[in-house]
């Protein structure tokens, strides 16, 4: 059977690019003479619709939808992705759907199982889970169809008291097709490809996986759809942070094969139920692992389209960046330059008179390099009216905190008043060590639209910052080799507040990616001192990270969405 | 069976204080001569715990807690609330048990079968769903035991396929034992009863109903335990928005009735699944209810002890309030000041060159009434400080909302700088109104640590402002009268930007509070292109809300964690 796999990036509730974009993915499948075409999980209405879905107007858009593509399925079959009501009475109001359309109907239907509700999930919130599974018979073969998660249920230790394949394989199925929402992120990307792997050597059957792609606010998603033949080997790879579309033959056996298997079951016994095992258990080599070159080109890959769908989707073009000549703003300007256009990102350089005489040229050198505009704008004189105005409040009181997040809070005030003036965006520079330390001011540094670097730690800046300077230097040398600093008061520097990075993004790696706590953190060798310190710091600043806007998630656990807190919670704190 | 119910006050994270306050109550039942005395829902660890939840550390706390407690069982049943370890490899990590300990053992177990994910509601993002159902054996009388949510799946359109009740009945228990975290909102106050006595009706079992009390960073949980008689009959009813004690007899069936029973399964039929009907259908009739002289009395309880749970709990003692001379910072004060007291709230006016001359002396004759300290500084110079700087960007480009936000976001500068100088908390006091569209400033009038009217639409304030007034005036009636205005330009009103409030507060109760979408709102006769405007003005405006402080709940759908769209979605704007 020749089958088209089409992965496309879809905007949530924007009907009507998604069904274009749809019915032309069928054309294309169409003229390459394809039986079949199939799409992503909930490409009807982009994923994830969160509580869109609550509006029974929205699903009513979600069936019009579905009737316009049924129009175009007379010749061919067309697997989409779609919310579906239940029809009985109890349970959730809707089913998480992969439909198979044919002949102006639908032929078929498969409910998605397994709902996750860890990290950025929450699909059980919407749907109902499937309580009967059948193949669906298309082309003279059964198809095997799941949606996402549905797969994703076969480790030792599995997070499901169920898994569909089981119940769908007694049918005897001929094909398995999976349709996925599947986000990115450096520390599991390899994990997809085994368990889809798995699942053929367990079911011995082909299979064929389209994932949508595309960034979503702060959910990256990556495609690489795969075809597998029922032996494990890898037919077809498909692109990575792009759309692309792919013709394949199930007939054709002997097609090239990509990638040979050799995983086995035994090789997912990483794949802890709630992904809290780290795949690098010696404290000594984290470092190394979070700032490893394949991972750090794939963090640029996902930040560039991270930026690139938030300003496209929320129908902006320029961006204006605060540039203080350190590392965080240089990696952030450099990403901005590649995700919008130099000429689309606006510096803003803010000297007071704490800043170092390099911080303005470092970042004048960068915007020169870059070739993107900049102004200089002194903060002198505002931060003194502040000042002056306080003083019958403040009198005699020592400098201090107030006077530092001033400072910080009229950059975020100018940055914002040329933001509104001029119709830019603003983004956010903060990383992630800071943002989980608390180490920033709110309404000053940590003001912005979308977060860039708010889920990389201060050392994977540095490796960006090496990356973008790969083949040319384009963020001057000084800006990465000098010692970080926020530079509010005389002679400030990071150090003087936080541990050295490359011990507190170790444990901060441990702590949030893996959820280790105090006793396993003294167990890897770490200081308990410098354990309680950092982790009461992580959780006493749960009320900043509350206010701060969405951040690209490009590691397994980022703040936001998919890490909820209690806000007066007393833990560790 | 003398039974004691202690609905208390926990703080989440805090074993010290839980376990502390859980002892207490049980050498309290000691002395009344208790057999059993019951606590509420995870109280152990405070609820909801939510992803502290996912540290084995958090979990070891819980055991440590558990054991603490069992020492004193000896001669008393204890029933608690806690997280509990699911032995099997296979489903999730937890359960949330209802656990009996008795003579220094768990004598029984019951664990939660309906796990919520609705609204504020994370419970399968945790636990796995019980799948066995036993009752406990105490004192020769067979108990069945329920946690929260286990008993609301009555309507004729539940929305869970399984009823635990209905399993428990069978082994043909003598009374009911519920253990809750049932959060308070005004819409829904009366709901719980109804919901517990049809319990009652349907399996005809007395009911002992033990919920929390307190607030949680934005869940305000009222208390008002209940027991019930077989017949339906309250037999008493505990405090609400306070801490409680009783004893009750089970033997006593000829204890005074409280409240008689005239409710029904049918009265239960408004209770949508997804709590999405309004019991006020008549458009005319929503104002009315909105400030419905017991919605509003109800609503003050929850924000003042939402206010003081919150600075309790996170350790402060002092609020800083920016008072404008407007009516939403009058009634944050007043709150303020009834919850912490008035020598502990700051209030700070900001006058600019558009404020109105009565906005400063409505202001200090308020603070004189409340008798809190106050001071007055202009942010004229401050504010031409940054035209001054901004002038070779801005040139001779027309006044706009780029200098509207100036003032305000130097308004939040001046705030958080003393805030940060003198440990305040700056409260916020942007109304549900306002953040529904957008018409406020990030960073500005948005700033702060929580939200005190972010649930209160506008014309619930005003409706508070009169109850705050209704023994004396405290309030000067000119705030209350004068039309609302940001006062950011010459001669601005709110209504040169918004429709009315008594309009716009309708289309939002309906859109928010109740997801009714275009179609269903102008079938209920609203102006289709006010529709229209609203309905884009609140969905463009999920960027700015994304930032906002925790926002105290009090309707059955408020801003913040209970309410999760996707903010780069295009629907209706």
């Amino acid at each position: 059977m020749k089958i088209a796999l089409a992965q496309q990036n879809y905007h949530i509730g924007n009907f009507e690019l998604n069904t274009k974009k749809i019915l032309d993915g069928i054309d294309r499948a169409l003229t390459a003479g394809a039986e079949l075409v199939v799409f992503s999980e909930l490409c009807v209405c982009g994923y994830p619709p969160r509580d869109f879905l609550e509006f029974n107007d929205f699903i009513a858009k979600c069936d019009e939808a579905i009737e316009a593509i049924k129009q175009k399925t007379g010749k061919i079959g067309v697997i989409v992705g779609c919310p579906v009501r239940n029809s009985r009475k109890e349970g959730k109001d809707l089913f998480n759907a992969g439909m198979l359309l044919y002949k102006k109907e639908i032929s078929g239907t498969a409910y998605k199982t397994l709902l996750p509700t860890y990290d950025v999930f929450d699909e059980y919130r919407y749907f109902e889970p499937s309580y009967t599974w059948n193949v669906i018979e298309f082309g003279g073969k059964k198809i095997a169809l799941t949606v996402c998660e549905d797969l994703w249920n076969l480790s030792d230790n599995p997070l499901y008291r169920s898994t569909p394949m089981e119940q769908l394989i007694r049918q005897k199925p001929d094909l398995m097709i999976n349709i996925s929402a599947s986000p990115f992120d450096y520390d599991h990307d390899d994990d997809r490809k085994e368990v889809l792997r798995a699942n053929v050597q367990r079911y011995k059957l082909p299979l064929i996986y389209c994932n949508t792609v595309g960034s979503q606010t702060e959910i990256v998603f990556d495609g690489g759809s795969l075809v597998f033949d029922a032996k494990g080997n890898i037919m077809h790879e498909m692109k990575y942070f792009e759309e692309d579309f792919v013709m394949i033959d199930t007939n054709i056996s002997s097609a090239e094969v990509v990638q040979n298997s050799k995983i086995t079951l035994e090789d997912l016994q990483h794949l802890d139920k709630e992904m809290r095992v780290a795949k690098v258990k010696d404290p000594e080599k984290i470092i190394d692992y979070l700032t490893d070159e394949n991972n750090i080109k794939q963090i640029y890959k996902a930040l560039v389209l991270g930026i690139k769908d938030y300003f496209g989707k929320m129908g902006f073009s320029k961006a204006i960046i605060g540039s203080s000549g350190g590392v965080d703003s240089a990696v952030t300007l450099a990403l901005a330059c590649k995700a919008l256009g130099n000429e689309n990102v606006r510096a803003i350089l803010m000297p007071s008179q704490y800043s170092s005489g390099h911080s303005v040229s470092d970042a004048e050198q960068l915007s020169k390099n870059l070739q993107n505009p900049y102004d200089i704008i002194a903060i002198k004189d505002i931060y003194d009216s502040f000042l002056k105005e306080l003083s019958p409040l403040f009198k005699d009181m020592p400098f201090g905190v107030a006077e530092e997040n001033i400072q910080s809070r009229t950059r975020g005030n100018l940055l914002m008043a040329i933001a509104n003036k001029f119709g830019y965006i603003l983004l956010n520079t903060s990383n992630k060590s800071e943002l989980a330390t608390g180490y920033g001011t709110l309404y000053g540094d940590m003001a912005g639209g979308l977060g860039v670097l708010g889920d990389v730690y201060k050392m994977q800046v540095f490796a960006l910052a090496k990356y973008i300077n790969r083949d040319k230097e384009i963020i001057p040398q000084h800006i990465i080799v000098k010692p970080p600093s926020a530079e509010l008061r005389p002679n400030q520097k990071d150090t003087d507040s936080l541990p050295d990075y490359a011990i507190l993004d170790k444990i901060l790696f441990q702590y949030i990616e893996k959820r280790q706590g105090p006793k396993e953190l003294i167990a890897m060798g770490f200081d308990p001192a410098v354990v309680a310190r950092i982790l009461k710091l992580v959780n006493t600043n749960e009320y900043k990270r509350n206010q701060f806007c969405p951040i690209i998630r490009v590691s397994s656990k980022a703040f936001g969405v998919g890490r909820r807190m209690p806000i007066v919670g007393k833990y560790l704190s």
